[in-house]
């Protein structure tokens, strides 16, 4: 009963998301399942974990899988965005390698966004494609990265410049080691969940309204708030599964998000991405209210919400100073995801009618973003 | 008329072959070809190739491009299997992203197999997959590594252990281009031709017992022989683009073949891929007679062919000393088509009737070994 599934359906690949707590302690049981068909006992898996989760949960993962007679290699790289690079890209896939495991053998990403995209871009790799599962262990991998096959690593030129879509055999989201993530990392994990209603569940966005602080709190709410945004996002890839349509829809409040990540050189200790997200939902808002979409009283009501979790939602909550208009527009220019140079933003004419606009003229942007700056000078 | 397509039908994807003389002359044409809906001279090239090719038909192909308006970028890698690591992808990824090319822009492989099989895969990993042309110079290239999309790099544990299956938009195989192709490369890429007609196709095997020498100048009957080849191979992976069934036939005389490849460290003065391939074709017929699946005339006749082309066809033919048997067979066995330690071989109850053969008692292949190597003590 507490367990609940979300089935992603794609053209040629299904696979489930399972959610629900104590998912750790019942991983043999889920990842067999998974593997319907096989004598799973000849299979070996390789956990990929970083130095935080593998303090707090390897020996809980390896004791129950040891305990069911499946063979695990831990292999543990550093926790943080750095290890999303091709020197630490090269290291998993040796030491996976190494462990001589084949093809039909399986990578699980036991960690957050950098452990999937890591881990699921090696797996994706090694001889074309071996077995992957995910375990997902941050709010923000479990309603988002570990969903909907992107995986990749960073580049000098650009974050998640170089990657692969690579779908997993299962997601496993255990929520009870949600308990061990810092508040920060909730809260920034959250506003993703507020950018999934914004784009178009208006009566998600009002259940988190209603609802959000419980999350917080290991529980049914929790759980449904997962499968919620998971059902979600494996509707949008269902539909656009590498990305070009509708599954843009997704970078609400992104261009604008990564636009501040690299603004602030991706130091964690001024913003992290989803608090980034939280601010960039707002800008896009902001943006669409100057380009006459929408009025101030739904932008408002977005950072009501925002700040009743306790997350960033202006250009002044970020620590630091920030570069000049036309420095900002140059990072936006630069962002994977403008096309031939025409900008795309996602706009909104309402609350959970987000769209994906074409052609923005830049003009209007860096006008925009001169104004937004005067609010810090 | 002298240009001819063959189309490769897959799940998702199809793309065309073309095969001709003076296609480099045309390649402008071509590409905007298979590029229908857009507006291609938006679109900007990034050529990888090698020092070889480059020296010799690079000029022509840029300046080609160029006197249409295309705009291309060279990425000019060390010629030979070496640049298949690690550190020579993350080069061209580099480089490519330097030159702020987009998914929508076009990565061409302008060389052998080498050339394919690292571009395609630098190609797969761009923003998670950039347009893609194969521009095969080899006959090898042209007839197989081409075809098919495999593409990846060499690992320190294996050969192709780390890559993707990644389809390209068309592939271009000027048949020109191969008369610059040093003989001995000719010979190689003539033993897969040859593994095509055992595999499944006598009559082309017949044809070629006919032809072949033909094939050597440049005329109908080397475009007619590509074009063959091309359709069986195409032919196989509509069927298992991904390598779970029939698409393994293709292994013929590459088990053995790889095992002679890794025990001479890959030393192209000793050994190059289709030498090894010509080798580990008679090989698996005789493993095939030793099983008592076909008597020694067939083998002979292989054989006769084999070396009226010039190839070697036998072990004592690699200048140099072999590791005993039972180091063979350790090599054998870390082959990445073993599965759970059952070994796979291709053997043959006929001329053309091979087969899937798994689970082959690894005495029954030492004991084979070690009578083979007395030939060379």
């Amino acid at each position: 009963m507490k367990v609940k599934t979300v089935t992603v359906k794609l053209n040629t690949h299904c696979y489930d998301i399972i959610i629900g707590p104590n998912l750790i302690a019942q991983a043999a049981l889920q990842i067999n399942h998974s593997f319907k068909q096989k004598d799973f006992h000849q299979t070996r898996l390789a956990i990929v974990t970083d130095t935080n989760v593998a303090s707090l949960h390897l020996d809980s993962l390896q004791a129950e899988l040891t305990k069911n007679k499946i063979h695990t290699v831990p292999i543990i790289v550093e926790a943080g965005e750095q290890s999303k690079s091709f020197s630490t890209l090269q290291v998993v896939i040796d030491k996976i390698l190494a462990t001589h495991l084949e093809r039909g053998d399986c990578v699980i990403a036991f960690g957050g966004g950098v452990i999937g995209d890591l881990a699921g871009f090696a797996a994706s790799m090694i001889r074309r494609g071996m077995n992957f599962i995910q375990m997902p262990t941050t709010l923000l991998a479990q309603i988002d990265s570990s969903v909907g096959g992107k995986t990749g690593i960073n580049s000098r030129y650009g974050k998640n410049l170089i990657g692969a879509f690579y779908q997993p055999q299962c997601v496993i989201a255990d929520t009870c080691v949600l308990d061990t993530l810092p508040l920060r990392e909730f809260r920034a994990g959250y506003a993703e969940m507020v950018k999934y209603g914004l784009i178009n569940q208006p009566d998600f966005f009002e259940w988190l309204e209603k609802n959000g602080q419980e999350i917080f709190s290991n529980g049914p709410l929790r759980t449904e708030a997962i499968v919620r945004s998971c059902q979600f996002k494996a509707a949008i890839i269902a539909h656009d599964e590498y990305e070009t349509g509708e599954r843009a829809l997704l970078n609400l409040g992104h261009t604008f998000g990564h636009m501040l990540e690299t603004a602030t050189a991706y130091d964690s200790k001024r913003l992290i991405h989803g608090e980034a997200v939280a601010i960039g939902i707002v800008l896009a808002h902001q943006f669409s209210a100057q380009l006459n979409l929408i009025d101030s009283t739904l932008i408002n009501r977005i950072e009501v919400h925002l700040k009743a979790i306790g997350l960033p939602t202006r250009l002044k909550d970020i620590p630091g100073g920030l570069p000049n208009a036309e420095a900002l527009m140059t990072l936006i220019a630069q962002d994977k995801k403008v096309s031939q140079n025409n900008l795309t933003f996602i706009l909104t004419r309402g609350l959970g009618q987000s769209f994906i606009a074409k052609n923005v003229p830049s003009d209007a942007v860096l006008s925009f973003l001169e104004q937004k700056l005067t609010e810090i000078r």
